[in-house]
């Protein structure tokens, strides 16, 4: 079968490999949506970050390895012991792995798992290819009524579910997304679903800010243009900064954007990867403001079923991040390249895996 | 009267100025022992920082300023309208200044004012003068089996209470203190008096970790002996790191321990003054492992009285602290040199007023 896996830094390639076996407890998936990440882009540009080296603890497996974590599919087989889905189901991935007995896995969080890997990081498994074997917990069932387009975005909208999740909420809360990629948008989503009026998006591309708009951001700003934190503090009146910020850009300029927009006792919701250590201003914002700053790892089960259900009612409507659907053999080119030539023009680029 | 004074940096002075006139709605405060602080130093280092250069916007005077946070004294004297003390009245001084009309202050937070001010730094009045003139709210009454000096250490004791407040603690909690200066040193204390066992403290001083000891600390740990992370994991067995953590230390290397220190989903509160801003690993401890970092400003009129509670019942017996009492005119050679050259010798030197 064919395989997009990843060989190195700027270095992927459509591969024929051997199709995989359904085992006891697992599910054989025939991919039909996947989209590409962010993260891809870190791994392809500046990895190996989360491709492995060497053998990684949980598949025992390193580079080449296939990628695509963002996917959706129907179940093809189901093997033994596997009662919660049958063939022909519609399923979104979770695709996060992790070893269940370290001491972040014993308190319950598997998404910090100190040995993390990721079905289309970590071995021979990815979505980006024909079929796609997971254990039965890793095939999440879609409700009939979820297109499979649709399906591949519930991985990155449950990163924004989670990331909202992990902050205070309260219904009157005002918040700043600083960085209006595809993890930005899907928070701007989350936010809209669960009833926040007042979203203030900060991102230099006037595209992104249009996407911002259509998702239901209340406030758009182009830094290069406008005193941001002026601006917030404006928007939010007598508090004069928000109750609540995502950091979705990865950049000091944007750290330091959502650390002064925020009112005193704010949070602040790290969600962005970085290479480096930025730094903040411990005295002045953490100590004089008695701010807080925390991260969002990943997601949980409960994150991917109320995406899910936000979807099947309606009240995330994602269908406007699909910016662009290719074939399989255009990955490099109209995929990566893409994206990283063109990224003001897309949210997320589809691989057709049918086309 | 006399009164000790900020000039400039590594320049204060035993100067003679007016007794202050006691007005409506104040009181007039016979000064009786007084603390040097850390941000005194800071201060007398490296400053002006907290003494105005311009005239500062509540006191509308700058320096010289009279030097003095930490203080306790009895009433001289009390202006009209003045219903909660009488003369001859104990007191502890809550120094802080705040505008009371600015936005952190309109939503409670008068310990982050936006115009933050101190007696004993912003003005005239502070407690190294034989007498201080404040409003009747910064005079908090001392129970009468709370002696002076003891009533002198109610403010740092404050700064350590508001810290611990500011964190989620709950009785079962672990808890990390990097650096054991005076504040570290009251945090052992507060935690104590909080029901808190184990607590680890970071310090490369050995004095300052049998200070730790004395107090309560559970683990003291030498971080240029140790690995100090690997140590605070093996303390806190299967969650391998503790609950909550305090930065004392103000430098790179103990924020580095601290969130090192965490478990996941920990939380860091900052309590230390920083002049530059230093650099958290925002990819591995903030999203990765979900930790919290926050901050502490001084205090609540809240955590003045919960601080006399504890030391009128017995839960914190801080007579400890004190290392050494001096007169005020050997404040600069006996007070400040001797903090700056004799660091490790001196938890809090008092200057006795009436000596």
């Amino acid at each position: 079968m064919r395989a997009v896996r990843f060989h190195g830094r700027e270095d992927i390639r459509l591969d024929e490999v051997e199709e995989p076996v359904c085992g006891s407890g697992q599910v054989k998936i025939k991919s039909a949506f996947v989209g590409i990440c962010g993260s891809d882009l870190h791994e392809y540009l500046t990895g190996p970050h989360s491709v492995p080296v060497h053998p990684h603890p949980l598949t025992g497996e390193k580079l080449p390895t296939a990628l695509g974590h963002e996917f959706s599919g129907t179940v093809e087989e189901i093997g033994d012991g596997v009662n919660g889905l049958k063939i022909g189901d519609k399923v979104a991935v979770k695709p996060n792995l992790s070893d269940d007995t370290c001491r972040r896995c014993l308190m319950g969080r598997n998404n910090c798992c100190d040995s993390l890997g990721f079905i289309g990081y970590s071995g021979s498994a990815g979505g980006l290819s024909d079929y796609v074997v997971v254990n039965e917990k890793h095939a999440i069932h879609l409700p009939e009524l979820i297109p499979l387009d649709i399906g591949a975005l519930v991985e990155p909208l449950s990163v924004a579910w989670h990331a909202v999740s992990r902050s205070p909420l309260q219904p009157d809360d005002t918040v700043l997304i600083v960085g209006a990629g595809p993890i930005g948008l899907a928070i701007v989503q989350v936010l809209k679903a669960r009833g926040i009026d007042t979203i203030v998006v900060v991102e230099i591309s006037a595209r992104r800010r249009e996407f911002a708009q259509t998702f239901g951001a209340s406030h758009t700003l182009n830094p290069k243009e406008v005193d941001a934190v002026a601006e917030i503090r404006a928007i939010t009146g007598e508090h004069r900064g928000t109750s609540i910020a995502f950091e979705c850009s990865g950049v000091q300029a944007g750290l330091d954007t959502v650390m002064a927009g925020l009112r005193v006792r704010g949070t602040a919701v790290v969600v962005s990867l970085w290479e480096g250590k930025p730094s903040i201003d411990a005295f002045i914002e953490i100590v004089l403001g008695e701010k807080y700053i925390t991260g969002a790892a990943i997601y949980d089960l409960g994150d991917f079923n109320a995406v899910i259900e936000a979807i099947a009612s309606g009240k995330i409507k994602p269908q406007p991040m699909i910016t662009s659907r290719i074939r399989m053999d255009e990955v490099a080119e109209k995929g990566f390249r893409a994206l990283i030539n063109e990224k003001d023009k897309h949210v997320k680029i589809l691989i057709d895996m049918s086309a």
